[in-house]
């Protein structure tokens, strides 16, 4: 892969993902079919090359699970990224099969990433399987022994010639990944310019690495009030450390709303007045739904609610 | 191991990590040796478990990286623990070797945890070595084969007995890895108090879960600007889903301040009557650095400052 960047390669759009095929990236790329034909590579840092070089029209990446959290090297990529932003997002339902060899013989152990082999830690307990880290839920599949259970997504079995032993093995219905899709920055400018003279999009995400420069007590809460007082809402905030400085971080936010509203662009005016370094990292369509309905049930065992008792408030908050 | 509480054994106190033995987590075991003697656990359930039975007195798990960020499985265990909190914490330089086995053959391969792979990334690709993931770098280097190398602290060389090919094989210098001290809830209450009593502690740090029960456009602003009316300072601020319940989220926050001063209390009692449940997760003496310095080399590339151009501005805000 060269370095410079090139323009796209005649004929089908290519969709870069991270292979092997047969990941959830891999499905993920078949969801975004429409922006081209989906082609494996081996790193996350080859995805983000392949785009940057113009190799791919489209690069695509789990960013977030709704039971691993970030996914960390992924966010770290595109705030390094130079020339690399999201467009568009795709969230999918993450359920794991479990698979056997064909000529399976007596089954030992079980094969899958560490986050598979985490999300279905239950079934495998059940069956005192051996569990056995693999570099990815599909070369678990793709390479599994006949003493070997892989866990994966279902479009594996077909893929690799597999046996379906079980369907939605994992601990928790429910759970999903949210995968960006990637272009180059000026694709990204045109294509956005181009959506928005369309008027087809009702609301807009943005994802913003906020550097501030000072650090230290109250930066948050600077940031955040700014965010108030313009009516910019964050859905979600984590703080990354700067690679090898303790103390000082970059905050990655997803705001409602796009970077070109008003109230966003003041809001950006503002942080950049502050002496904040800022970079969208991407804007996209708004596909969240807001029927989020809260279940009680969920709250973390042993906390305290209005209305605790002396002795359990002392227990749960330790004042 | 028993579910039900019992006393610790009668003898030396133990202090149970994340085995096996050789993990980054069993250098931080050592690094609190007077609070017991270290003994190898097989999984953070299982951590977790000791402490609650009283089985030991002690546990640590790894809990932030500087490089990978918050170890989710370790955050969501905490958060998820009915009896357990953490009484202090450890941090410690991540340093890698890389070690061979004793009747090396020609080395094709590289064994590690996958975080331990991504953080000598640049190492292994100039050698063109095959990544190879293992449960853990103590793991890798245990069961390291002729033809492999293993990377681990560098403790791992005179436990297993390997030969060192290279010290300090990690693509940034000065990564960090904090570890928490956990002890039961009730132990914690009783040596938080005697803490408090002695007056030997100048400075806390708090670790809290805020569950919402009102979800939607506002909570974070909500309750961040809670903590700037109060005058307490968040360090630190993750969303975490609650499983399985898309859209909705605990925040887990750690604060400048002990849950027993007045600023912060008063905080906890006005975040509990606007709905939220509460838990804290730990009180720890507050052993952080105040002296980072800024390095404006390390702001992510390709964000934008005060004074850019309007092109510029244009380009990196996508606005």
């Amino acid at each position: 892969m060269t370095s410079a960047p090139e323009p796209a390669a005649p004929g089908p759009a290519r969709l870069a993902y991270l292979g092997p095929e047969g990941t959830f990236t891999h499905a993920a790329a078949l969801a975004l079919g429409e922006r081209g034909t989906p082609e494996p590579l081996a790193t996350v840092t080859e995805v983000y090359d392949a785009v940057a070089s113009g190799f791919a029209s489209t690069g695509v990446v789990a960013i977030e699970s709704s039971v691993e959290g970030y996914v960390v090297p992924s966010l770290d990529a595109i705030v390094a990224a130079r020339d690399v932003v999201a467009v568009d997002e795709v969230a999918l339902d993450i359920s794991f099969d479990a698979f056997t060899h064909p000529d399976a013989t007596e089954l030992t152990e079980v094969c899958a990433h560490p986050h598979g082999l985490a999300q279905c830690a239950a079934w495998i307990a059940e069956r005192g399987l051996k569990p056995v880290p693999a570099s990815s839920n599909a070369a678990a599949c793709r390479d599994v022994e006949p003493h070997q259970v892989a866990l994966g997504p279902s479009l594996c079995g077909d893929l690799y010639g597999l046996r379906t032993l079980a369907t939605a093995v994992q601990d928790f219905a429910g759970g999903r990944t949210r995968f960006l899709a990637l272009t180059r920055r000026d694709v990204a400018q045109a294509e956005l310019a181009a959506a928005r003279g369309a008027g087809a999009v009702g609301s807009w995400r943005t994802m913003l690495a906020i550097t501030p420069h000072v650090t230290g007590p109250g930066v948050l809460a600077r940031i955040t009030a700014a965010f108030g007082e313009r009516g910019v809402n964050m859905s979600s905030l984590i703080t990354r450390p700067l690679k090898a400085q303790e103390g000082t971080y970059v905050f990655v936010v997803t705001l409602d709303g796009a970077p070109w509203e008003p109230h966003v662009r003041t809001l950006l005016e503002q942080l950049l007045e502050a002496g904040d370094s800022l970079k969208t990292l991407g804007v996209f369509p708004d596909r969240t739904s807001s029927d989020a309905v809260f279940d009680d049930s969920r709250v973390p065992v042993a906390s305290v609610q209005r209305g605790a008792s002396p002795d359990e408030a002392a227990r749960g908050l330790l004042w």
